[in-house]
């Protein structure tokens, strides 16, 4: 990352912390000790450890929505906390439906603490992002926080039919967009707009802030999907080739299918055999990788990340936000594309 | 059920089911199916269908909450909505966690789409419930959405506490009478205040309803707790002896094990021993239901959940409640003790 973003999100990280250390204060022990390891805050015994708790571009982008306003972020730092909550209790259900073992170099709560652990967990943070939206004393609060639930509701319409997707073999790139739009794009959006909403945002820079979050969401479902194929384990965290091992209908692998050709085909044949995706050998997966992108799945999805990119920068510059602020979301948006974890 | 509470329960399910239709409504078809299928509005196939929905004791108590502070119960039905809403996430949840797979006589949301389904439409129905309330237009939602959010970590606690506690041998009463209140009274508690709040309740109304609610939930719990050992399973639509079969630490088992004297011992030998409660056979469990009962702890229980109940009724005799809601929180509380499923 550039300086002036990871700047961004360090100081995103560092101010909105002790908002969410607050409110996880308040749950049972149990699950206060499950939520502190997933925020990386301890290891799995509750000794305090510094480990890798995401990139904060949602509480990020909460507090330069604020400052888009001209307003003091720290009136965004509900917003931020409560983002930050949905994501994640969205990331710990997640690992669950999808049996992943791994998410930031760490085992997954699932995996350490089991299934209920991870069910309770994730319900305890869904819960969290509610109360920390009540403590606030903003006059904007009711717009913020049903931003926030809007946005609850899309995340599980983008993880239903993610899932549902595994075992079809007719997913359009249209069906694909929609999901994505539903599972990342959604809280992106409302991450952006839920600090203006807060300051009292004038419908204009809202508006700026919702489509820059939209666009800037995609972009960033774009690269997750690239990364889940072609990046590197050692940075990512994650498995190599699980996306592909799993079958998921991502957005590189719908558009190739959908582009036609020979090679279509046979992706195409290739995902449709279940029993054989579930056994299938690195080298084989790797094969599978190739195909997607000598049938352009790769170059397009690139590309449309670097449009998508484009489209967020775009309606920033439009809405007269202050240099400041308009800078950092300008930098955000390039590091998303550019990012390789 | 006598027939003023058939009344009470039967005319809130009546007056609640349009609003939570319209937020069911709101969420993707694959979830919409699912949640309309689990209030027993559809079969599984998606075919109308008038299955039982439950008791609609929480909706019953937030529009008698209203009436209580002499205010139309239309204006509790937000509040109705919202905490049926967190009490099926629950159940949808808990019958995941647990593995039941019969619930009202019917297959549960896990048995019959997986995991991932049960998840989601849980996580949906608990935004759903935050949404409710978003839409109301009392000046006094707040206080009820604080009431609501408090009640989910309360509810998350509780569970988590009903699971550890399957596999420890040395729980407490006082540990197991903190996680029914947090299971059960905390939400019967927050459906008791949350409509009284809505309309505006004065402090001595809303402290009464609560002392009433938490008070009936205990109950409530308690006559749960002697279903789950002998209840009939072709009443109560759960499969018998379930809870002793996972060594639930429900609170008639714990009262007769730390009631101490050789028949606590036998009993907790028999909880002690994991792999053999779970290959059990009824004829065993049964045994050990009798000893539960020897030991005192039906006894126990049954007396307990009347003096709950009794306290529950002096309650709300003391705050000034008009007569028609007070007769009918008084009618709730005995029909509680004295339910057969």
């Amino acid at each position: 990352m550039t300086l002036v973003t990871s700047d961004t999100v360090g100081r995103a990280r560092e101010l909105v912390t002790p908002t969410l250390q607050e409110m996880v204060g308040r749950l049972d022990p149990d699950s206060r000790l499950i939520v502190c390891y997933h925020f990386g805050w301890c290891d799995e015994q509750g000794r305090p450890a510094n480990a890798n708790g995401g990139k904060a571009i949602r509480p990020a982008l909460a507090l330069l929505g604020a400052e888009a306003c001209g307003v003091d972020p720290q009136m965004a730092l509900p917003g931020a906390a409560a983002v930050e909550l949905v994501h994640n209790f969205s990331l710990v259900h997640d690992d669950l439906m999808d049996r992943d073992r791994r998410r930031r170099h760490r085992a997954t709560v699932w995996a350490l603490w089991g299934d209920a652990a991870a069910v309770l967990a994730g319900d305890a943070m869904l819960s969290l992002a509610h109360e920390v939206l009540l403590d606030c004393t903003s006059a904007h609060r009711a717009a913020a926080q049903t931003t926030v639930a809007v946005a609850c509701r899309e995340l599980v319409r983008g993880q239903v039919a993610d899932i549902a997707f595994e075992n079809r073999d007719d997913v359009s790139l249209a069906e694909c967009l929609s999901m994505s739009r539903g599972k990342t794009a959604a809280l992106i959006a409302a991450s952006a707009v839920v600090g203006a909403q807060l300051a009292g945002a004038p419908p204009l820079v809202r508006e700026a802030l919702d489509t820059y979050g939209g666009h800037l969401g995609l972009a960033f479902q774009l690269v997750d999907d690239l990364l889940g194929i072609w990046g590197q384990p050692a940075v990512t965290g994650k498995p190599v080739y699980s996306d592909l091992r799993s079958r998921k209908k991502t957005l590189p692998v719908t558009w190739t299918v959908q582009n036609g050709g020979p090679l279509a085909r046979e992706l195409a044949t290739w995902l449709a055999d279940a029993a054989h995706a579930a056994t299938a050998t690195d080298d084989e997966l790797r094969d599978v990788a190739e195909l997607i992108e000598r049938g352009g799945g790769r170059g397009w999805a690139h590309e449309q990340a670097h449009r998508c990119a484009a489209l967020a920068i775009e309606a920033i510059e439009r809405a007269g936000i202050p240099h400041g602020p308009a800078a950092q979301l300008h930098a955000l948006a390039h590091n998303v594309v550019d990012r390789d974890a």
